[in-house]
């Protein structure tokens, strides 16, 4: 498999997308190419021998190659001609702003570059923790119960402590706090606000199960990975988070009956529906008195979730050959030369 | 106000893109600058007087001078050296398919280009009908009942007939069909089902009251515009609608009662929220037994809707002094620092 890891991005994590690059090379078999975005928008071409973290903290990767977004891929601008940059599929491991809000699967899909990773609409569903909601409860998926806050609303919430206060559009636990009395809420909702206008409160379950699986569609073939029950903590800060994304060792199956493990199967199968065609996800579960519900979905979750994954590298290989197809459109200025033959009376003045 | 008109785009809506930035020559005031996608993704200045629409069904537009799409702006290239256009604020003109998608949205703000016209989340939150209705619940609107069928689905209506048939991502009424028996249903999806992989199937009412508002918000000021009584058709076939985005002419306020009118803009404003900020929508809404439901939003309206403002430049001006901003993000690398310092166990191995 022939391809390239684009990761970096202007985003609060910018630095684990680094993390998770370094450790996606270390899993992936075949050719691969690194391609750093940087937090003004320039693309650099990374050699392999060059991914490790103070390359990119040092501003190192400055005196690397710069490369030019143009249709179809990457080019690389010399004086006199331009070459370019045979990279096989994208991977789109950006994870936070930009990677996982849309900008670079609308980047992608424009320039008409082949890439693993959620598209536009699917980018837009699980980056804000509301719409998700909303996707989930037309889908028939349960999920926590919630209040949405904007900022300057009045700070009152409706659930009993123990609350979770979230930042509505970030990931990775950036400005996540639980809140366990109403002197501890000021802090949390200005901590969240510091990072968007809308802020998500949750009531925050005490030792509630959790479940994480992942996989893609690739094809009519369905490819999930094995579950993990996650370590149990009270909630992952960042820090802990950060490791996590440069994860690269296999994890233990998660002791579950049979039917718990059906049921979160066909869970991830009803999110992931047509949605996520393109990408490979993880879907965080919680189990209370027996009912599945949604946490998050991961769209680019960290490291890829490779060491879920019996075969990853053959996972993304199958889903390389299965991304999805946008249909062509050709104008053919049919309605433009009925009307200019017609002349019609509005139309007609623009001539 | 010195701005600049993007219109074209690879979309089904393309020639009616083109009627829309004719008709906005007409009635707006100030310098404009016209850049046409074409529908190969190749941006182009037009002069002024070449904006009639056999330029672009011709091909002639081919000979204008391209522009590059560069960090803040578009450059014309010379082949020593490269030069900026000068365009002030963008106004999204592209109807459909990249302009309403939410792709043009990402690529402006990736290229750090002020522009009007709904940003990403709220292209993709009006683009596809299901979500329109999701969102719309999720606010507390009220929408038109429906049934979600994939491709492939059976073809079994859950209502009486008249139905009416739409594609999933369309707008223009393109695709769309009134299905009054069951003889009428296995052609309508078929055409709809040519545009997209997901149909709405609603069922059709006959003679309800539409009204259409539009509006924007600039900073705290709310700007609305007259209320339309749109003319009373069973349904705007494509040719109606494309006369439509031609629309230069002032029309009448409908008269309806003065509760009536504050209900249609209150529930305009919740609809637009802060999710629609930076952008001039108009909402088609139905009165079906006194109750108002959202049909549809249009975040780049036919020809802006400029024939229900009173003062459409002014509008226009006030709105683009408001654009919504998006907080800065730097990667301080503090995350890397920390942890390079550490040589923590699964980090260090990256050295």
């Amino acid at each position: 498999m022939k391809s390239a890891i684009l990761f970096g991005g202007a985003s609060y994590e910018h630095e684990i997308s680094i993390v998770s690059a370094i450790a996606l090379k270390k899993v992936l078999k075949g050719a691969l190419t690194f391609i750093f975005l940087d937090a003004d928008g320039n693309f650099y071409l990374i050699p392999s021998d060059s991914m490790k973290s103070n390359h990119f903290s040092s501003g190192d990767y400055k005196n690397d190659e710069r490369l030019t977004l143009v249709r179809g891929g990457f080019e690389k601008r010399g004086l006199l001609k331009s070459r370019r940059l045979e990279h096989g599929t994208l991977l789109n491991l950006i994870h936070g702003a930009e990677g996982e809000d849309g900008t670079i699967a609308a980047l992608l899909d424009f320039f008409k570059i082949p890439y693993i990773g959620p598209r536009k609409e699917a980018s837009v569903l699980s980056f804000n923790k509301w719409l998700t909601k909303l996707y989930a409860e037309g889908i028939g998926v349960r999920t926590v119960d919630y209040q949405l806050l904007r900022i300057g609303d009045a700070r009152e919430p409706i659930f009993g402590y123990p609350i979770i206060v979230k930042p509505l559009r970030l990931g990775s636990s950036i400005g996540v706090s639980i809140v366990r009395k109403a002197e501890e809420l000021d802090f949390a909702l200005d901590v969240a606000f510091e990072f968007d206008d809308e802020v998500l409160i949750e009531p925050f379950i005490e030792g509630i199960e959790e479940y994480n699986v992942a996989g893609c569609k690739a094809g009519e073939e369905w490819i999930l990975s094995r579950i993990e029950a996650p370590q149990k903590k009270e909630y992952l800060d960042f820090d802990q988070k950060y490791l996590d994304f440069a994860r690269t060792e296999s994890v233990q199956t998660a002791n579950i009956d049979a039917t718990l493990e059906s049921d979160l199967k066909e869970t991830f199968k009803k999110v992931y529906g047509s949605l996520f065609e393109g990408a490979l996800i993880r879907c965080d579960f919680f189990v209370a008195s027996g009912e599945i519900l949604l946490n998050e979905i991961n769209p680019i979750p960290g490291s890829m979730a490779n060491y879920l994954f019996e075969d990853f590298s053959g996972t993304l290989a199958q889903l390389e050959n299965h991304l999805p197809r946008k249909r062509p459109i050709v104008p053919d200025y049919a309605y433009i030369n009925k009307v200019q033959s017609a002349k019609g009376p509005k139309l007609g003045s623009d001539r």
